[in-house]
């Protein structure tokens, strides 16, 4: 950490906000009032899926030890019954990467210092799993008001580029242009386009090593509005090649870390987002529930927006 | 199948409702005014998990090839930049059954006579997976209206016994203690207080092998109600040991593939059910979407509901 | 089964001359007088290894649901004391098919009529695993006499090509110009020249989807020779597309569940042939013990030839 | 590193001695004489599985995220043709840690000061696997001459309790006594008996946990009498706990880091150990081939004995 970057994970950081046994950071802003806020965006009825496909296809291509799913069928038609002419059955497992698509990241997924978020010690993470932070500790959640911010959109392009910045005046000129305002417990569901590389132009490898994203001046921006949780159409949400060279991934440890704000990566944002273009309405009911894997670091997802 | 399921078969067949092509089933049956009703139905805005845990001390042990999940940390402690006092990650995969804890089965993971739900040829079922209704094919879904019938507090039971057999009856006097109704599109919620034997007397061998649940006869009930889906607290949601010797896994034959109607297994509904009685408001948002895992059997899941 | 095809099998049967609980088959003939036969091939005390690597580029391209081997690192560097300086180590997990690549079929793989070999229930096999003829039933073998029969030399060619038919006369053609007999006990090595497809040609979709390999007639000569095991360098030791499309994979069933012979499949002998043209000496030790799973229907193996 | 051990790693480090690209250590020690030595040792033609099962039931209990093979049938009974009465199959997937029982650690496995043996860079070993030094380096090996000493049978118990010492000259006792010595080029295989307490007395915890084994002053002598691999009946080879409480693991880091010389763990020595007992024949044929697993840092194991 440069001297910048340790002042400004003191500035934002949320450790003892909400207790010095906390695990679940800014999940924590979802209160029941920002639940019913939510569920009054469900105007029309209109349900879209945010999330991936699981399987052969994916995003992955072997980089950091992330495969695609392996889909393994344990049976195609094993019998249920002493008939032949009975039921069958099929059966099946998967042996996946628990961050291989779309997910969320735990509060215990990245870290410094040997500490965790909340102070927790960075030895609770053994090969048992994650005993502090884990994705199993955000059970009730995360379900709360979405916010889409269209960045692409603001820039007029179909898809943003690789390193290209967002900075807070870009999420500000997007609300401003759409009409919106991410407020203390909403989901900020940040498009940027890019998700494109990979679901129409199908390349996997450009669309996971580099990508457009936030640059460190909105860890700040993201801290003061206070939002549960923010998601994005690439596999970092923060930009990369990052801005500074000496400083790698300095959203994934400040968010994390500090501010305990758990980040969600290949979100598809196409569908949602052109229907909040076409109706000019940028909010919707979010529910995205990880999987309680018992301390798992990730979780696999399928994101609804509900409009 | 005797000549009387043959018969029922027929009689409760949604084959070619939505069309000769729909994978979907009973599914097609959550419209967009039906969503619109289940958010109405966020009043508090509290929010209740109903999934079990994914973890070594799940359900599971071993019948049927079936495990509990098994998480592998592959890093603990990985630097993510060249400098050892920098930023490190913990990443994981998991190897589970799809079907290893809190579930939905899709609608090709039981058939019989060669054909899925809606005709599909059971030779769509191979070592790829299900080419036809698949979990992959409920994206979209599932979130509605839940509706819960709590039959064990009907009974004044704790916990109803293994071969407890559920009827209409049953259904209809729950619907009429609590003041609730199941209508079209909305997803049942069956609580027969059998969780208890695993999540509180921690026996799996039992809570697995023997449960009570619903009768056949409940099978055109929920064919009437057009209920979209069915989730109980037990691993099968219907009744165990058998009503008929003779007639194996009754519900599962005609639900998935005559109906088109999927089932929710292994929902832990116990702090919903406490708090509805409080409250006396048998309804909530509930939302499930189903991991969208290419050509998948069934799902993992974390429920929620909402109320 | 063809009228003929049955008449083979009751031909060719070992069922019962090992007594009614064996499970070892042909693996019997290797006698401890075989065992010393073979340590006296021995002579240069020159190693080749036949198996090929199991990793990301081996041979599967997903057909029949196998797949090539999934390596994760669990560890590449975690510490194994409190001293940072001090030791470290790597560790790892693999998920694979067991016989994604190199390896022994065992007398549980293939079956007819609801009987393995040696009248074994086909209901022995379960989820479990299988309870009867399973790979752990040859924890000690298996070791002998390796002799190699070149058919491409013998043909001329660098690789046979695909459904290319090997037959009785073919085998002892090859035993004549190379001066070797395949006797009691002996595992028998059919190179083909066809495993250059893959390491070669990288062309694993030739390679497995089709190939040279035995006909239907070499089953009464292999059970007349009383070789404890063939293997090949195809995929499947017979030929495909088979002689007759009205029998599909006659030595599968015959050699594995009538004689009780098992196969050895995608053995590299490229270099030991080379080798044993040079010399002119056609037999040799012969290593290659199956890993001891539990119920294992096959095993990745790495055979060792040593001359 | 206590200087005391830094200066036992310069004296027996066998860096260079193959060249400055050796990944294979002491396994050189196995030349074409040595392999004839070892042919030469098949007597009556007797073979003993060293191998202990690949399943459910194995020593692993969690701990270091090891765990026993999860074997997943993926077919007990699917159709090879299109005859319902004709030919089927069974097909089985494995996950394991690639040490989970017996096995062979590789050259990759332990290290320190950012150097594995033979000065290759730590940072080969990435999240796909270990480029330097890994197992799939040893595919022609490892086949030579066992030496077993067995010093459980030399102080007069039944097992070896846990912590217990073994010094060199316990080893020269054993030598002296059994009439045997362990020489270049021989696999030494060490019995404790302390594999009872696993296969006999069924305690896989007290069996992991803690152990005797060799201690440090085993490390010149076995560099002095160039073995090309050491085995032992425990999980570790080395006692546990260690002779010095401030230098754990000194074994794995100095032969295998400093001195190139692979270990075996987990061998089951049991009836070889009886049998050379009874005929005074300490000497075998030993075949332990690798699995080419590419990358891995290990390799399990069903090592074969001949006499």
């Amino acid at each position: 950490m440069t001297p910048g970057l340790a002042e400004l994970a003191r500035k934002v950081s949320n450790w003892g906000r909400w207790g010095a046994d906390d695990e679940r950071g800014t999940i924590n802003f979802i209160t029941p009032e920002v639940v019913q806020r939510a569920a009054r965006c469900v105007r029309r009825g209109d349900v879209f899926s945010l999330g991936l496909e699981f399987g052969p296809d994916g995003p992955q291509f072997g980089q950091a030890g992330r495969v695609n799913p392996l889909h393994i069928m344990t049976s195609t038609s094993n019998q249920m019954t002493p008939d032949p002419a009975g039921l069958r059955y099929a059966d099946d497992v998967v042996v996946m990467p628990l961050q291989c698509a779309t997910q969320w990241d735990s509060l215990a997924h990245v870290f410094y210092g040997g500490q965790l978020y909340n102070g927790h010690s960075a030895a609770t993470l053994t090969s048992s799993g994650a005993a502090r932070n884990g994705i199993d500790k955000m059970a009730n959640g995360i379900i709360s008001r979405g916010v889409l911010l269209d960045i692409a959109r603001l820039r007029g392009v179909e898809a943003m580029g690789p390193g290209e910045v967002i900075g807070p005046a870009d999420l500000e000129a997007a609300e401003r242009a759409q009409g919106v305002r991410a407020e203390r417990g909403d989901v900020l569901l940040l498009r940027t386009g890019y998700m494109r590389v990979f679901t129409v132009y199908r390349d996997r490898v450009v669309y996971m090593k580099q990508m457009p994203g936030l640059g460190v001046a909105c860890v700040e921006w993201l801290h003061a509005r206070e939002v549960a949780a923010v998601a994005s159409d690439t596999s970092m949400v923060e930009v990369w090649p990052p801005e500074d060279p000496a400083q790698l991934f300095p959203l994934h440890g400040l968010c994390i870390r500090d501010v305990g704000l758990t980040l969600g990566e290949m979100f598809d944002l196409e569908a949602l987002a052109a229907d909040c273009a076409a109706d000019g309405v940028w909010e919707c009911l979010f529910t995205a529930p990880p999987l309680r894997v018992t301390g798992g670091v990730g979780s696999p997802l399928n994101p609804l927006a509900v409009k």
